[in-house]
């Protein structure tokens, strides 16, 4: 079957981009002497877990349980939740989990890891956590200083292994050019490298030393202080990585395949693609919802639910009712969410069609 | 079970204001002798498509075919696809769908009616079709002017059968008052009953006048023109319509129900909520991408995709982690279709889980 055999809309993945955007991590964290967690939030396919854990992943992150359980399911074992893991519920889960996978989990509070420490005490088991540290963003983690009381509190709990320390410096998407990308890199490696050699005193600690980022990922070096990190990403790129400085258009491997439903008046198309299909997540630069791949100056000024407004007026491509093009989302991981299948292509010819198992994992 | 016994996040419909909206809007079309075809992407679930019917909607409007199969699969046998339907593989389906159910759609162009009329004419049936009028909104739709030669060139083709006219004045959500809201439900009265009136002249059309949205639904009359409406959006209701002078906060019957999952400084929380759980459309007017249903003071200032930023100096509101909230989203049709379960509650008690049996159905 070839994309034109398709019904729109469909979510494609380009095999050879997919795969040259793999290669290019791989060999980005082997000349940083990095282990790679890549965070298969923005997939959450396990096949293509699987093709980063056959280039050499460690292991891969999730944000949510309902992700892990998926990826557990499909025979991945080594699974970092970079999220608070907070309710009764989700910890009886977390426990099951644990009985059959490595699994390790972000802390942030005394309130967050007490009944934690409850729970895996009670089955004579011992949960990794790994402290999440602030630096910069302003989300979850404790503050450099506060980060050695709260180890200290930790350790004292049953039930836990204080096994190291994440962040996540998600300011980055605000940057204004590269040095700044740099610069945010550099200030959470020495952020994290501070509060581990404090934890050495304080409180017992392994070397696990989690952070990183698509737009960050080239700009760690060996002996940063990292001893991993979690882009996500970069396996699909997008508008939001282009104007990070982290991806060429030509290195963006997802596209959502649309047609041409109507064409009112000259310069303008609407396709059966809208917000529903790409999501209304914005690039930090770029004007829109998306753009084709097919010209580059044609731009989805507008999305109702099911409509994309397609602006031509800068284009050189001209199209009818019935046309197909490829929209480059802006965001990869909140497009990703929105379907059931991925159809993996390569040189136009459909190689395989994947379910996104773990979307909708939102518990 | 109690509410207080549910994983987070889940996505609840409060029974009671549920029944109140569907109640409100029956009485809102009897007074204007309208016929209400509820638009259900909002909702996208037979069981509440059922309760519209019960309380004498006339039919229902879906924007995909593979809603329409949904619904058709459901027992609904009265469905407008308000939507142009392009594609050889959607119009294959059309026609399996119209063998079993009363089903209509959209047109605005030659282009698009001239595949339907070939593949209909093919089965010896007749479909029938709405052409669709811009009355402002500048997506698809003919102009005012252009209507009457495309009704005719329609006319000419065996197998459609030009049913009535449709239009969507979706530019009300750029209202900036409730006087410019009621002149845009005018407008688009006045227009359709033009276009009418010289098809009556140019070309025979029956009588199906279809219009309105949820802002615009009160501001109908007897004798207006129009027939139908297809508001979707006030089964729930949510932050737009808030703004747009057609729910007040204790109309929402649509919440994510959320956990603290972190609070790291005084006057902020972060929720386990975020982007994939609420989505990031926002509304006209309001701040932030959600309220929440317990303190309307606290407001969702960003999301990243599993976390949501709870600010909470304009509010009374204190929170620990492990509180949960429920937050009132801004746009409900697209928070829905990021889930896959919808939880039935009436004073706090679960009543029933339904299936979004049609969410994800793109195509």
């Amino acid at each position: 079957m070839r994309i034109a055999d398709l019904d729109t809309p469909s979510l494609l993945v380009d095999l050879d981009r997919l795969e040259a955007n793999l290669d290019r991590m791989a060999r980005i964290v082997r000349s940083a002497d990095l282990h790679l967690r890549p965070h298969t939030k923005t997939h959450k396919t396990p096949e293509i877990a699987k093709m980063q854990l056959a280039r050499g992943a460690a292991g891969i992150t999730v944000a949510k349980i309902g992700e892990a359980e998926v990826m557990a399911d499909a025979g991945i074992d080594d699974i970092f939740i970079a999220h608070q893991v907070v309710g009764e519920k989700k910890i009886e889960r977390l426990v099951e989990l644990a009985k059959r996978v490595k699994v390790a989990v972000g802390v942030d509070s005394m309130d967050a890891a007490a009944p934690l420490s409850t729970a895996f005490a009670l089955q004579g088991m011992r949960l990794p956590v790994l402290l999440e540290v602030d630096v910069g963003l302003r989300r979850c983690g404790v503050s450099a200083e506060e980060a050695p009381l709260l180890a200290r509190e930790i350790n004292t709990l049953p039930g836990l292994n204080l096994a190291g320390v994440f962040a996540y410096a998600g300011q980055v998407y605000a940057a204004r050019n590269e040095n700044e990308v740099a610069g945010i890199a550099a200030f959470e490696c020495r952020t994290l490298t501070e509060v581990v050699q404090h934890l050495s005193h304080l409180a017992p600690v392994e070397g696990w030393v989690s952070g990183g980022s698509t737009p960050t990922a080239a700009h760690y070096t060996a002996g940063c202080g990292l001893t991993e990190i979690r882009p996500g990403t970069y396996v699909f790129n997008d508008r939001m990585q282009i104007d990070r400085w982290s991806a060429r258009p030509e290195d963006c491997a997802l596209t959502v395949l649309a047609t041409v439903v109507s064409t009112p008046e000259p310069g303008r198309a609407v396709l059966d693609a809208g917000s529903k299909s790409l999501s209304t997540d914005q690039a930090p630069e770029s004007p829109g919802y998306g753009m084709l791949k097919e010209d580059s100056g044609a731009v989805l000024v507008k999305l109702n639910e099911e409509h994309g407004f397609l602006d031509l007026s800068n284009a050189e491509l001209k199209l009818r009712v019935g046309d197909r093009v490829e929209v480059i989302p802006n965001h990869c991981c909140t497009t990703v969410n929105l379907h059931d299948e991925l159809v993996a292509v390569r040189k136009g010819e459909v190689v395989e069609t994947w379910r996104i198992a773990a979307r909708g994992k939102v518990k």
